[in-house]
């Protein structure tokens, strides 16, 4: 609809996920109005990404260097792996200050229609860590839906025989919530994980 | 929270409008694991934008060279103007196929509030436009808010003295809207503005 550059540009913007064709036009006028410096430094900031961007080589989580900055922190229990599927999940366990152990990153979940298996993911890394016997303890925080339990379920058949303690994190209501919005599943999950009231 | 340039990325995409930390997070991953080739695209566009975006010289739309499509499309009708505030403005009434004529970008409407005045605009520019005497009907497209109901009716005032037939977008229920759904002030605009059923 536009000439040129403005409409290429609301084009390539309207291809990023969550963004419509409105956002895309009100991004690309919102960047045409910019500062060149800001728009300069957002074209930088993408191309960055790309180059510097690395993956651990021990979890798999984002990081600037070859081991992330988790797993080079002594400070951490070297006892307790965190199995996440995707570096955001992370951010948001590191955001709770529950968890003091290691973190590791599948990549995804087991998801027959989208054609992942076990071997798409992470597990063969995560075998590896297991191997020398430091780590007792494994808490699956895959999501909470089809193919998070499909890969939490298949983890734990694979683990448990090795001699350790599999958990994987509870279910039910969310705090603040109300009861009479909870679907059936989740409400059901909170009946079958209720705790005594100490 | 994360490390280096991915964080610096969702925090440069957090700025933009509409897109906030969720959302510029999954952009960030999304564009992390888009082919090289897509991004730098992405980053060239943004850099292109600055570059090469002209506004015309006649009517203050975007454009790719001095003067845009429309004002040098000679198909148009010259003798009506409809004035907008912003060239997305001129996309949507574009949409419509019901105007053929040519238009002038304000760049804005009148808002005293954010000290926006009429000197601010390009009505001097428009009032240039008119003094030939080709143009003899002005529809004025602003929007239907407080900056734009001001700005129109300066316009009116300012414009009609000169002879010219001067009206403005009708106001009234959205069309596929439901009656009981309308806002009191756009219900009443109906009622005012209603017209003989023939």
């Amino acid at each position: 609809m536009y000439e040129g550059a403005i409409q290429d540009l609301i084009d390539e913007l309207g291809r990023l996920p969550g963004v419509g064709p409105k956002s895309a036009q009100r991004i690309a006028f919102h960047l045409l109005a910019a500062d060149a410096d800001d728009v300069e430094r957002l074209a930088s900031t993408l191309l960055r990404v790309k180059n510097e961007v690395k993956f651990c080589s021990i979890c798999g989580n984002v990081a600037q260097s070859e081991i992330c900055r988790i797993c080079s922190d002594d400070r951490r229990d070297l006892t307790v792996i965190c199995v996440v599927e995707e570096p955001k999940d992370v951010v948001a366990v590191e955001r709770t200050r529950e968890f003091r152990g290691r973190y590791h990153v599948l990549g995804g979940a087991i998801s027959p229609i989208d054609g992942i298996g076990p071997d798409d993911l992470r597990i063969r890394e995560l075998l590896t860590r297991l191997r020398d016997g430091v780590v007792t303890e494994l808490i699956i925080a895959t999501d909470p839906n089809l193919e998070g339990e499909a890969t939490a379920t298949y983890l734990a058949r694979l683990l448990r025989p090795m001699g350790l303690e599999v958990s994987r994190l509870a279910s039910g209501l969310p705090v603040g919530g109300d009861l009479e919005y909870a679907d059936e599943v989740t409400l059901g999950r909170a009946f079958s994980g209720r705790r005594r009231v100490e």
